[in-house]
């Protein structure tokens, strides 16, 4: 199945201790990795929509980058991948066989898209990769069935599990693990939808939220990655960790590139989550750090029926001025070496593992 | 388990064929019959919502039928619960044992009301069972949400199969008939959707919708139940199919009741469907049948923007006079005699053959 990654390596620096299989493999860089797996995923994905022709599953192939309606041409950026890319290399970390994960990976992709396409209503978000989102090309109550069949799909992705040769209790051993995150992936947005409209959000409260809505399923992309690779109980264990840390430190990432990040590469625009009045990480520690009159403007434009540009503005210089963004930073970086430290005195296969922590640490700088 | 159900009998009539255990089951009658699981089945729900406290869940209980906040009061009319009744109903008759196929009961009204959940978003319902649909009380985003929370819900109801006593391999069987009607779930959905803006419905194109949208899951609930039951793989496939034939009657009847039904019954206004512009068999029939003057009435009123209450009573009068109710009834009684047709000839408990029977009969003349 790799043969298909062609080992194209675009503006991802070499490194000493890049092997040639590696190289071979798309590159050990942070880009290249994140192209290592990604025509394999998509081939599998492309399997369990075979033969699939009605129009409800167009609009899944458009979620995932595919030309729409209207005109409206492929995705020139679609998704990173983050999570099957985590799956796999997980997986042959601990020395697995690759195609035994494939299903998997593409369930967990698919998971992650059917949360896009309803956060995407949920926010009333326009825009995605730069293009229209689903509910803005064929209306709500289609985007919701859309995300409803997307969600059904990933568990049927599952089933090709037992035809890669995973036996059946394992199979229901990686079902329930996304399962449960699913579940908390839910009940980390209901946090995020209810803290919109709350200003005593503290950051317990913020981490509970993100542990749910990010971290949840980055952390069974990591252990499913890692059973599935035939890991023994407590290596499973640590890389379910490894993995919800790293979604901790990537949603704190995601939360300063939703208000700081560079419109043309995060593909939404500046400041986009000050004006959807998300509790993100900088926000709510200027809540509970910033001074006394500048914690009296967030709450004024918190609670405002809309936000204009110039609260956007004058929320961005709170949150500089409190110290959120470095705070934000630091927070980065302390969840990624958390990250790291579930992986110390693991038997690994030591390519990988060095893959796996250039990919932790590309999260602390990505800027998309 | 079924302790818990004490044998109220309440206008439910005696018949002579009705056995001793059935009565103590709560009457052989379809209301009885309707009865006789409903607690087990919400007993086994509250225990996979067991430990889980979030608000999330609050919204959940709420429209299983629990009281909501701003001092709404419980359901006084909660759901009828078929589809678990016809899940374990059909496991006992093949002679299995109840408690093994009472998490995949749980799992299924789990996976109905979920669709309901988003259903009545997608169809802007203001009202169910007498009271604010869910997205009325907590608004859109939050209900999207609560409603992929109860579909993760519904997985992790199934892994409790294990525990029953259930072999993996079965475990994930029961899954993929589950998923697989999820699927077909979504693909009726999109095309009940789809056809609210579109004039050229044909009956194939009805049928394919109502197969999926409602048949489906109705299959899949006494595919599972045989299957749990331990029946033979040639008497699953009948029920899957009995079942499938019953929900294309089910969902004809339930089309008469959503344009002639009595409002106090059916706990949603008369007429309601013609309002939305819904394909329901009337109408698709009508447009087919009805004379040349009155298919023009039917367009126009299809094609506006929105349908006044003249115009409701109009459609009305239009699929009367083309003979689309009593058309209506006709294929409800094919489909039911098509059901019931697949019994015929397999080894089933009598009993619990002549309670099928009872309540596929009673599907054709119900009224809410």
């Amino acid at each position: 199945m790799l043969d298909a990654v062609p080992g194209r390596r675009r503006n991802a620096p070499a490194s000493a201790s890049e092997d040639r299989r590696s190289r071979a493999q798309g590159g050990a860089g942070p880009e290249g990795l994140l192209r290592r797996y990604r025509e394999a995923t998509l081939a599998e994905i492309k399997a369990v929509l075979a033969s699939r022709r009605l129009p409800l599953y167009d609009m899944m192939h458009y979620h995932l980058g595919a030309p729409g309606p209207g005109g409206r041409p492929a995705a020139a950026r679609p998704g990173k991948m983050l999570r099957p890319t985590l799956c796999l290399l997980s997986c042959e970390a601990v020395g697995g066989q690759l195609q035994q994960a494939m299903p998997a990976a593409a369930a967990i992709e698919l998971i992650h898209n059917f949360t896009l396409i309803h956060d995407d209503i949920e926010d009333a978000s326009q825009s995605r990769h730069g293009r229209d989102t689903v509910w803005r090309v064929w209306g709500e109550p289609q985007a919701i069935n859309a995300g409803d069949g997307m969600f059904a799909l990933a568990h049927m992705a599952l089933h090709r599990l037992l035809e890669a040769g995973v036996v059946a209790p394992q199979v229901l051993e990686v079902a329930r693990l996304l399962d449960e995150a699913c579940l908390a992936l839910c009940e980390g947005q209901h946090l995020d939808l209810d803290f919109e409209e709350r200003l005593d959000v503290s950051c317990d409260d913020y981490l509970a939220m993100i542990s749910g809505k990010t971290a949840a399923l980055m952390g069974a992309a990591t252990a499913v990655g890692a059973l599935l690779g035939k890991a023994p109980e407590d290596t499973v264990g640590a890389f379910k960790e490894f993995g919800r840390r790293l979604g901790l430190a990537f949603q704190i990432r995601d939360d300063v590139l939703g208000i700081w990040g560079d419109a043309a590469e995060t593909g939404k625009p500046a400041g986009d989550d000050i004006r959807d009045r998300k509790k993100s990480f900088p926000v709510v520690y200027a809540l509970g750090r910033a001074s006394e009159n500048d914690r009296l403007l967030l709450r004024r434009v918190n609670s405002a029926d809309t936000v204009a540009l110039e609260d956007v503005a004058e929320v961005m210089a709170v949150l500089e001025r409190s110290g959120a963004r470095a705070a934000s930073e630091e927070a980065v970086a302390c969840h990624v070496d958390g990250a790291l430290a579930c992986l110390k005195g693991l038997d690994l296969v030591p390519a990988r593992r060095r893959e796996l922590e250039t990919l932790a640490l590309y999260l602390v700088r990505r800027r998309r």
